[in-house]
């Protein structure tokens, strides 16, 4: 028998464990809480304050807890896992996150003040880890996706930083620096780990209609808060209202589109369920980079629309072609929901920035791009020195970065996955709860689930 | 083969992106934001009014996407075309209410400013087609969903306008202008669609623990949120803290009436999932017509045990008399929800408007009936000129307009579903979400509960 | 035939519909709403206010009903019963509550003013509740379930006074209050109920992957608005703010910790899906009783960490031994979810308040402990006469009041409920829907659900 600490199945639990520990140190070492008080005289300015940024807070924790958990559930033996392993991962990347950003405050202020804005920021480090792991979703064990988020949450904040403070980019939503990223970072993942060998189709994969039903709830979930998500770090007042409105178009826009582009490219204009799934939230994943800016409603409705269009035929026509041309397993198909939509969303964000440098009937500028927090109305208009077509190219160059480094780091951190210590779940318990969850395999438990007729209808017509 | 054109598999895509062109050019043309600085000086009371309205926004999106789809899964084989077809009506009829919306406003004012306000309103719209094609769930296809909507969403403007801006009905929660007027639109369009033909019971009609389980779960959801969709257009302050109070004590008592009544009237004393469904949420109609009048507290539990009362009694007798008798058709059983709550709703506020009226001992008049915008203290109490008689009868015209307006045009939009190209499901696939959706058929597929495959195993060891 | 009024199916609607009548008396002697805006005269002041509120209520709401309802659905053949039984439960002694708390206040006052405030504690007083018939989930029918609610209701609101409006005990989220108690008066009612007979296993009462599934989805709900629940009730401003942070901080290391736990202590690493449901959830209930103090962010973490390990070591040892050893029946385990935290949260806060009296850098203490209404700045510090010690003391006698007062009153309630005419349900029934619900037992309907064995069993016949 092997010694707890060399058996594969405490791998798991022992690294969970010390990063806990770890985590307590440096929290006891160096964090407190932030007193709003301190700053702000005015209790009642204090307490709306925290109504005005807690409700969009809930909001986003219910899209990534639930939504996104049952989003995943659409293999049909894989469910418990599925929400699972996003909830443990949501939880480890934040904590990892604040560990990350705690540290370099630290080292710039010595003490580390936590509020719930900080929390909301370590959280969106942890949306990266969670959207890159669906590129190979079923296929690789928790230690590998602990992995994955240890290496993906650095990259991300440095990322971040470079092209938000470094470029000065302009992303409210996290079009760029979370969607693109975590994508592209997710594939490399993907493209590392398993080489140029194809996967075969595995007969766990195939979703059935109640799995593909509670995946549809969470997508649901996520459509109906997806505008906090994109509003919760905006300016108050008409900039986050204007975010808010062109995420709602985007989204309704992305909905009936969807609808349309499934619906002519199956046979028969039957709809494909995971077209559904994912092509309604397409607008979302597109609208964040340019939610609030002063773009006219119709820009909303058209990228809305736009990305929708992408994101099944991307799942019609670009992942399989990917995945015979270059052996790529894209599981969830991330490329479709979170790559296409984000480069479009990128684009359109230059667009918009060039178009309304040329409406020279709007006088007050600044309050077109209100996070152009460089702006200075008398040399060169609101972007500072370096004028429309600079910031038109400067988000061209955050999407590059955004790009080019989620995949270097992608595939660094999908070679490291190949370290046999991580018990990689053999091809035949892939999509399998059994492997990691300690459940009923009884035959003749009573079990929700359509086989029972089959079962018996073979039964009567075998006996 | 049929050309793209004549399918009748490509009338629902063609028509929808049709629609989704001229949407993008009639905002494209006419439609911008409100920028609400504009008008308010104060960027906090901007941000203020935002964070008083967005999550009451949101609980309603949650009521209407998640909620109500849910709901309608208790069919066990079309959950996901009920989920699915909600969701596409939702978007759908949002985006024709926002076009007719628009169109009123271009007429009168030339430019149409878009906030969340007219989001929310064209929203409500959307939910009396939601509600209308529950009396047909199953039984039409996409296309004729689409009809639908198209029919009523400028019906149901007319109609409001008629009832609220005409009349002076006083109705905060929509009791009458969009419950009432949406069950007897779908029950006209169920009438005229199937004639004097009484549909068989069919065999995927049943319900199952599992989706009745879901459907639970959506009735729970639509709960919860109940109060805010009645008090989201409230006026802040008074008026809206009682109506979310009244909301709240007559969905308690709807709730436990509710299993008073159905284990009354089953054999047993057992419950029915269907009434537990329906009873629970019958309060929530019947009280948004007198939500924040001054009722006293004791009022709203007696109208949220009555309308329970009544939803029970409907489902047990007065939808099978009306299959018997009528031949009508009533899938998800609108009438006892919507119908029947929403009728004793109108007759209690005729009621509260006359007793309120006698009680001379109350001095703030203004404050008691706080929408009543064209009150004139001076000539004849809180209702200018008519008087409380005058303002009951009022409110009684106004059901009347709803019920006989919507009744009517719900016929004619009936007959107009009879057209063969409208593609209705065939009666052996109605119910049926292989009609729609591409799925597995296949019986080996593998299945949640994870026995299909042992139990096939088992079966080849032993025959 | 049995006469309406003997025959047991019938005690229950009668009874219950006895309680509306005698409600309704109630509310129309007593009740009236109260006029937020006779106090404060500030309009917009009223109406943020009550946005405060009122989104941490709508949070509750989605908990009690939808959250908690859920992840009692882990019986496979029980989740429509215990959803509704829930559902009943919450509505029928929040009511009760309302009139007890009623009375109590006419009595003093002659009048009953109702606000949010007030149903949201009548609410709190329904929890307790719902906790406490998770110990015997599934083996007392719902007329056994309304006299535990008849019975715990008024104790709980005894106990509640005497331990925070008479001993001073600070415990802003109910660890104390709430979960200690209605923990040990469950299970004091199921000791009583059940005696010394142990319970054997039922081969209904274990849980296949899609109720585990469906579970943890109601786990991952009330995760996410644990902060609401603990919060709601805080001074707004910097405590409120520090209550979500240390509740937000001590989910997360439990979500993390339980995986740990479970990993280690289950047969080849594997999780078990019982101790997820329940561990992440341990730290919100230890957490709640220092929520509002000003404790070091670590001090949250740890004690979320310590509380996931004494749940999932109850799960694993103490429940199997007391079932073992005392007979003691604890179906969902609240003992391990409500129990051991909730003593922990308590050992917590008198040891938090032994350590902020040590702190004398600190200089503003009246902020520390901001809900010591008592304190006065000049004898004796934040505590007034008592001071630290004293405090710490308290903390622990409330905690022992809680304790015992709540197994006594559980013992002689589940004495109660053995009264033949409570209608128990046969032993061969329970955990069985069948039972309560009018459902299809049709073995050839299209099935989620309940097909399987039958299935089996045919084929056992007939091989």
């Amino acid at each position: 028998a092997a010694s707890p600490l060399t058996c594969p199945h405490h791998l798991l639990p022992l690294s969970l464990g010390l990063f806990q520990g770890a985590l307590l140190l440096f929290f006891a070492l160096f964090v407190t809480y932030d007193e709003l008080s301190a700053r702000v005289e005015d209790a009642d300015l204090v307490a709306n304050r925290l109504y005005g940024i807690f409700p969009l807070f809930q909001d986003i924790q219910v899209m990534l807890a639930v939504g996104l958990g049952l989003l995943l559930t659409f293999l049909p033996r894989y469910g418990l896992s599925a929400l699972t392993h996003n909830f443990l991962l949501l939880n480890f990347s934040t904590q990892w996150a604040l560990v990350l950003q705690g540290l370099l405050q630290h080292f710039h202020h010595g003490q580390v003040h936590l509020d719930l804005r900080s929390l909301l920021t370590a959280e969106f480090a942890a949306v990266t880890v969670l959207i890159s792991v669906g590129a190979v979703l079923g296929r690789i064990s928790p230690c590998q996706q602990l992995v994955v988020a240890t290496c993906e949450v650095p990259v991300y904040l440095a990322s971040e930083w470079a092209i938000v403070t470094r470029l000065g980019v302009l992303d409210v939503g996290g079009t760029i620096t979370i969607h693109v990223f975590s994508c592209y970072f997710g594939l490399g993942v993907s493209k590392a780990l398993f080489g140029a060998a194809r996967q075969p189709l595995h007969p766990k994969e195939t979703p059935t209609p109640s799995s593909d039903l509670l995946s549809l709830v969470g997508t649901l979930i996520l459509w109906v808060f997806w505008p906090s998500f994109v509003a919760v770090l905006c300016q108050p007042g008409d900039a986050q209202h204007r975010a808010i409105l062109n995420t709602l178009l985007a989204m309704s826009a992305s909905a009936v589109t969807t609808v349309v582009a499934s619906s002519l490219l199956e046979r028969d204009g039957k709809l494909s369920p995971g077209h559904l799934q994912n092509g309604s939230l397409a607008g979302g994943v597109a609208i964040g980079v340019v939610a609030d800016m002063a773009v006219p409603p119709v820009a909303a409705l058209a990228l809305g629309s736009l990305s929708a269009v992408a994101c099944v035929l991307g799942f019609r026509f670009l992942t399989p072609l990917l995945a015979r041309k270059l052996a790529l397993q894209d599981q969830c198909g991330i490329h479709n929901l979170h790559g296409l939509p984000g480069v479009l969303g990128a684009a359109a964000s230059a667009v918009a920035i060039l178009l309304a440098s040329q409406d020279t009937s709007r006088s007050h500028f600044s309050q077109v791009f209100p996070t152009g927090g460089n702006a200075s109305e008398t040399s060169g208009g609101q972007w500072g020195d370096r004028g429309a077509g600079g910031q038109a190219l400067c988000q061209a160059a955050g999407l590059a970065v955004a790009l080019g480094g989620s995949l270097l780091a992608g595939l660094l951190t999908g070679t490291a996955l190949r370290l046999p210590c991580l018990a990689p779940p053999p091809q035949r318990l892939c999509f399998d709860d059994s492997l990691y969850f300690k459940i009923q395999d009884d035959a003749r438990s009573p079990a929700p689930g359509s086989i029972a007729e089959e079962g018996t209808l073979a039964l009567k017509e075998r006996v």
